[in-house]
Order: structure tokens, then sequence, then C-alpha cells
């Protein structure tokens, strides 16, 4: 038995911390980020706070007090504090609550598309927008929201979520099997801040659900996308019936154990509207058990041999980058020599 | 996660392991103490023995064995002790069992007022007395004993212990409320080996509690008292009607899990002493189950940021007085300079 | 609490990780040796293979996937591997499979007597064979094998499995009782490889389980035999009427958790054949769960303590030189001083 190996923690970010239906109510709510307890409340003025889950005075979590007005109280002793982490109120006391020593810590806070988004270093100004799920809402597009868990690092989820051989062991028979294999080109590109693969040349799956998807089969766009740190992104288009847009943003709970919200924004001229969700729900949830099943036995591996180690091949196609590009946020560097000249290299794969 | 927090530990201490009553028969009772795991056992002859709870042998527990005559006796191989720790048997050996390799650790043991009192440090005599319960027992006082257990240290249990102002939020209704408050005066002194303070000019609390205790009202006696290095203690009389002594010998389990062992005194011209137990139990049982859930979610705080964090204002009255206390007796410090010149203070505070 | 106490760990040493009959079909097998996680799988070829259990390519657990021919294949990707641990396929990559930073690490493996065994060094070359259970399988000897688990150190479980003195203590009335001793002389040997006891001048044990297995009594004969690193034998006859073999092969799953492969050998001309297991598995289980229980607490109090502190007597005949061997095997020490000059001791004990 032995640590968990590190993991790159990039904290200069937004990641997505609660469904806005979570945060309301007088019950604040805690999650962790990065392995830190945080607090959320709304106000009755409708913002959403963050703060470290810890009371100053005593050390009590915040989320085990109430919401009172804008602002969140101790179940302890009473002590309120409002969105920027300041004490309004101290019951009993005479003096002023407000105090620099009585400060609780404030998380900038940003809510959109029904996602409350939390810059996860609460010690600096956010120097970009959390990420805009472009298709997510759309005039003809159905879109899917849904949140679930899985004992595996961000690193870990975000190649599984975007590994394409595993699905034909894995989750066989779902999309695809292990025989009646085709050639195809991937083409993968590095940027600063993404990594892209296009596969080029990919018949319809044979499996349940691209059937169901695409009865008529047809030519397939297939694209992977990893946005930096947390978002990944399958696009599916098979001929013109369908297209299918996969997101996961993926919060780091802890080093490894990630919380994935996922958004599926699909557009269907087969499928009527109401039996998509009613389609995606079951489906995703079987193939996401499978990856959580793999996921959490690779930590226990960990555990068990005290390390981590990987040997790729030139299938592993995004796992490796998105890899390097969590490793140089994590030590602070910017990739600007990456801006200018992306990395790209072409790979064949039977799927 | 991280390592909880260091405590100060008064080793040079008597602290109740028992009620007089758990110590009987012939199966010897585990508690620990400090972390560390005591046998106690009671001889034929009726007088208590506690050990380390370690057979020197092969290290099994001795409380998984028996108590024969005035020894306890290990499951494993039958070897037997007595009260100093002195190996009197082992079977099947035809040599002398005493040997100074093969003796058991005893702590000083003292049993008074239905407890047992075992002195923390095995390698040192007692150079005092355990506490005597001044009203226990006492003609026209009733007196309920009862034990229970807190996730929290002997500290924070203590500070809880005698803490008013969290009356108000975590047992909101049952003492104080959170309106129409009243100006009192508080007197705190610290001496060498207690902390004490009066609070002047209360109100009878309008809680529900204190209504049934005291339904004429009329002026309030309030003191609160900690007495070096365990033992809490509430008086509080209103007008004539009532005299209540609510006492509790903290136990350390360990440095974050602490034992309390209550006593509650009670003189009453108002309710019969029939009544005074069944009101009594369940309302200090309700309080007591809100307070460990308080001290369990502070230990998870400890444990989620690895640190303790307090921050205090002039109304937290005996914690920081208890703590400084206790920090000087776990350094061996006597505090004679203190016996001569007892710290005073007065405050105001809203109840 | 602490760490648990270091043990001796000889790696160099066949072990039993399995009955043959556990290992077939198309699942493999996943056991703990020395604390590393083994995959074991039998192939269509009907040979065993084990190898460290972690798939070079994501460190996946390769007994979370199948068996496939002769290879095992992981559960994520469909990797195979041989029993030599040479990957033998990666589905979708259409270059060659086996590659250096592709192999998965194989233990040796040999199977015996419905037994699996593997050397516990992956990295060397076995200089032994596994042990020979000698009379197993023998005309006119019942052989009744069986395997348990119990938390205690391999030295812990050998100690205790060849100890006399407890079994009137923990195991009172099955074997002996604390009453009519009789002296006995006790022969030790301990060579570079083995320690062997015999006792001489005991009589029948009184209790229940001697009484079934030889009703007229008898001049009895017995020995107890450790052989390095992992198994023990205690040999009886009682009379003409029995001879019983109780030998278990002793596996560290982890430094603190050992599996016991029983093979119990009775030839008896009182007892008939049909009835031998009967009496044989109910009664040998509840020893084993007495010395079970015993084992746990001592690991238990390993934790409180965060210490070993062993005392023996000379009536703690082989424990000592058990750890002895095992010791200086640990330590690479070959014993060949030893081999040459047995020690050699006598010592009087009552049973």
């Amino acid at each position: 038995m032995s640590d968990l190996p590190k993991v790159p923690r990039v904290k200069k970010a937004w990641y997505v911390l609660a469904r806005s239906g979570e945060v309301q109510g007088n019950k604040p709510l805690r999650r962790r980020l990065w392995g830190s307890p945080v607090v959320m409340f709304r106000g009755s003025d409708g913002h959403v706070g963050a703060l470290v889950d810890r009371c100053p005075h005593r050390d009590i979590p915040l989320s085990f007090g109430d919401v009172v007005g804008n602002n969140v109280a101790c179940g302890y002793h009473g002590w309120q504090f409002d969105r920027t982490g300041e004490c309004k109120r101290i019951p009993a006391f005479e003096g002023t609550a407000a105090h620099k020593t009585r400060c609780a810590t404030a998380y900038p806070v940003r809510e959109q598309q029904d996602f409350i988004w939390v810059w996860a270093d609460p010690n600096t100004e956010p120097d970009c927008d959390p990420y805009w799920f472009e298709w997510a809402d759309r005039p003809g597009y159905l879109t899917v929201r849904h949140e679930v868990s899985a004992e595996g690092s961000l690193h870990a989820l975000a190649e599984n979520a975007l590994d394409v051989p595993h699905t034909a062991f894995l989750h066989r028979g779902l999309f695809r099997n292990d025989n009646d294999r085709n050639p195809i080109t991937c083409v993968l590109e590095r940027h600063a801040d993404k990594v892209v693969c296009e596969y080029i040349g990919e018949p319809r799956p044979p499996g349940f659900a691209a059937r169901l998807l695409s009865p008529s089969g047809g030519a397939v766009k297939h694209f992977d996308r990893f946005f930096m740190p947390c978002v990944v992104q399958v696009e599916y288009a098979i001929g013109d019936e369908n297209h299918i847009l996969t997101h996961a943003a993926l919060t780091p709970i802890d080093d490894h154990e990630t919380m994935l919200f996922s958004v599926v924004c699909v557009r269907s001229s087969r499928i009527p509207k109401r039996l998509i969700r009613p389609l995606i729900q079951p489906l995703a949830m079987r193939i996401f058990q499978q990856d959580a099943v793999v996921m959490a036995l690779q930590k226990q591996s960990y555990r068990d041999f005290g390390s981590q180690k990987y040997t790729s091949t030139e299938i592993d196609l995004l796992g490796p980058h998105i890899l390097k590009l969590l490793n140089r946020a994590a030590r602070g560097q910017t990739g600007e020599a990456d801006r200018r000249k992306p990395y790209r290299t072409e790979v064949r794969m039977m799927v």
C-alpha cells in the first residue's frame, strides 16, 4: 500500500462545481475542488457565493449552517459571511464583526448555461472566461445535462472519454466489436490550449448505439477535442441525419476523484425529440459505469503498486498530449511557443 | 487529507476511565487513554487494577482474557498478572513466573464516588488526588450520572461545554434564542489550576429548558468553571427554587476523541425528585448530540485542511484560557507565577 | 496509531498461491503475495501462468480481463500477454505487439499435488523445488485439503501452529486442559532449513479431539516441524491406531495477512475413512477460528502500540528459532555454518 501518484493540478482555471439548480434555498451546498471543501450558497439577491468551507472562528464547515439573506451563517455560533467572505455579524458580540482576521476566503464564481463555475485559485483573479458550450440549448438541438463522479484523475477520465480503441473491448457491442475492422486515418493537432483529433474514412460503427442513431448509415464525421484544462468533446455526424456533441466538464474533486458534468447536444432528423432523452440517458449511464469500473481499478492499482507506469503506442492518440498540456499549465508555463506552431501528426488505426 | 493537529497531552493527571459498575465480574474492561489501551479488572478482593492492555509475552490484549482471583489472565497462553503488573503464573513453565522482563505496566488507580480514576502516566507517582464532586449524593440533591463520547479533543469539548454564545444557535430554543438579547457582565478569573467565569445581570433564559426548571423566574446565579485538566462545571441557581450543578469529567480516549462522564446534581423545590431524571436525561442527550455533531464536523475540518485555525473575540471567554493552562501543564510548567496573581477581566455580552 | 512492525520477507522461495481447481475457465484469478497483486490463468494448453497483476499499458489489473487461448487479455483495451509476459496482441494497432517496454512481469510457476506454487521473486530463477507433501494422497491415508486466511504474519502463524502451551488455554477442552499436567521432555533441533521438535513422554491428551481419534490411548509419538520458509507440520501417532500429519503451507498475502493451505493426512484403524473428513473439518475450523481471533488481536496491538514487544521463556520452543531462520533468509544469509552443526536443546514442560 502506498500513496497515490501526483497529478498536475491546474489551479488557475474555471471548473464546474454545481448545476445552477443545486444551489438554492436556505441550505448551502458543499463540494470539493482539488481536495479543498468549498461551500456554495445563493443569496436572496440571486447571486451565488463560493467560500472555503471553514468558519474562521472554530473551523466548523459553513455548509453545516444556513443561508440568511445574502450571507451564509455558521451553525455553531451564528457568525455570518457575505459572498466576498467578509464577516457581517457575530451574535452576542458588541464590537464590529468585520475584521481582517475574521474573513472567510472567497472563490471567484460565474454562473452560465445552468452551471456554477468556480475559479480554483482563491488568491488570484481569473484571466479568462469559463468554457462556453456552443451548441447547448440551440434551436433544433436537444440538450441533456447529467452529472456523475468516478474514482480517477481528471487526466485519466479525459483520456478515457476521448479514447477510441477501448470502445471495442470495454463497451463491446455498444459502438464497435473486435471483428470487421477497417483502417482509418487520424489527424491530431495539439495547440496551446486544446487537442483536436479528426478521424477520416470511418464507416458507421456497427454497434447497437450507432445503428439506433443512424439507421441509414452514411458518411461519418468524427472529431475528439480537449479544451484546457477540463472539457472533453466528442463530435459525431453520421450522414445528414444526426449531429451529436457529447461534452463533459471534468471537475477534480480530488487528485484521483473526478465529477463529470455532461452536456449532450443532439440534432436528429430520424429520432423524435421526445425519444432522444429516454434513449441517451440509459445508454450513457451504462457506458459511464463500465468506464468508472476501469478507472476505479486503475486507482486501486496505483495504491497496490505505489506508482503509475504507462506505456503508450501511437494509437494512444489524445491522452499523452492532454497530459503534456496539463503538466505545462500546472507548472505555470504559458505555451506561447506552441501557440505559433501547433503539433500535427497522422496515424493509421483499425476500427 | 492530512494528520490531525497536535493537542496538549496532560499526562500527569487523573482521568475517569470507567464507572465503578463497569469493572466487575470475570471479564476485564478495555478503554483507551491518550490513545493507549488500558485494561481494568476487579480482583476477588474488590480492588481494581489498571494495566497497559498488552501481554508482555506475545502482545495480545489482556482484555481478551479473564479475571482469575486477583489477577488478569491472558487468553492466549494463560499468563497471569496482578494489579502491580507482576507476572504470577506461566502455565506449563517449571521456573518462576515473576521476572522483570515479564512485567505488565501498571497505572495508579483510585475508586471514588462511583468512578474509576486512572493516573495517565504509568511511570510516575500521583502528586495529587482525583477531583471530588462536592455536591454529588448530598442530602436534598438528586445526582444523575451518565457517560457518552464525542469526536473532539478534550479542549474542544471543554470549551464547548462552558461556551454561552453557541447555545442561542446550536441549541436554539432550548436555552436561548437569537432575539430579545440583554447585556450582561462576565467576570473571568484564571488561576493556576482553574478558570472561573461569573455572569452578572443575566435574566432567566426564555427557552424551554429554563422555563421548565424555574417557572416563576427570579434572579439568576450562573458560574462556569474549569478544573485542571479535565472537569467542567456549570452552576445555575434561578431564584431559590433550583440549584443545578452540571459537571463532566472529560477523558481523552485519544487526542481527538473524548469520553464525558457527566454528574448532574439538582436541588429543586418545584419539580418532584422522581421527575427530575426523566426530564434531565432526554434534554441532556439532545443537547449533547447537537454538540457532538459540531465536534465531529470540526474534526473533519482538521482532516480536510490539515490544520487548526482559530480566531477568537472577547466573548470567547473560557476556551482560550483553558487552552493556556493545558498547554502549560503539557509542557510541565507549574504555573506558580499565576498562583499568586490570578488573571481577571470583565466583558459585556448580549444573551 | 502507527505502522505495523516490519517482518522478514523471504522472497527467493516458493509459496502456494492457489489450489489447482481455482485456476481454470476464462476468468483469471487474482491473489496477493508479499503485498503484490498476482494474476494467475490457465491457458487452453493446460499450463498455468502467473504475472504481476498490472497491464503495462494503463495499469489496469489483468485479472479484470479474460483468458483467451494461452493468453490473458486486459479488459480495458484488449492487450494480450502470454505466460512469459510477452505482449502478443494490441487491437487496432498495425505494428508488432511484442516490445520490451510492453512486457508484463512473469513469476515462475509450478503445479504439483493440487497446488499452484509461485516463486515470490519474479527477477530470479528458482534454485530449488517447492515443498513436497510426502504423505499426501498415499494409499491408506485420507488427505483433506482446505484453505483459510488470517490477520497475522507468516511467522506469527507458524509459531502459533507449532506452539503446544496455548492449546490448554485458547483451545481449552479440545486437546488439553489446565489441570492434570504431566512433565514431558522436548528435544529441539534447528537446522539450516528446518526446525524439528520431538516431545517425549507425552500421554494421550485428555481432550475431546484426542479421545475421539484414539479411544484406546497408547504411546504418543509427536513431532512439530517447520520447513523453510513456509511449511508447518504436526505429526501425531497415538498407539498404532492413528497416524496424523497436519500441514499448512503459509502464504504471505501481505506482511501481516497470511493464507493457510492445509493438508491433513490421516491413517486410522479406528475411524472409518468416510467419517474422517466430517470429523476433521468442523474441529479444524473451530481451532483455526480461535487462533485467527488471537492473531487479529495481536495485529491490532501492533497498531495500537506501534511496535512489537515479545518476551519468551524456554517453553516457547519453535517460534524464536523459526524467526531466526526467516531473518537470516530475508537478509540473504545461506546458513551454511548451521548446516554442519545443528542447534540442539532439551527442555521440560508440563502438558
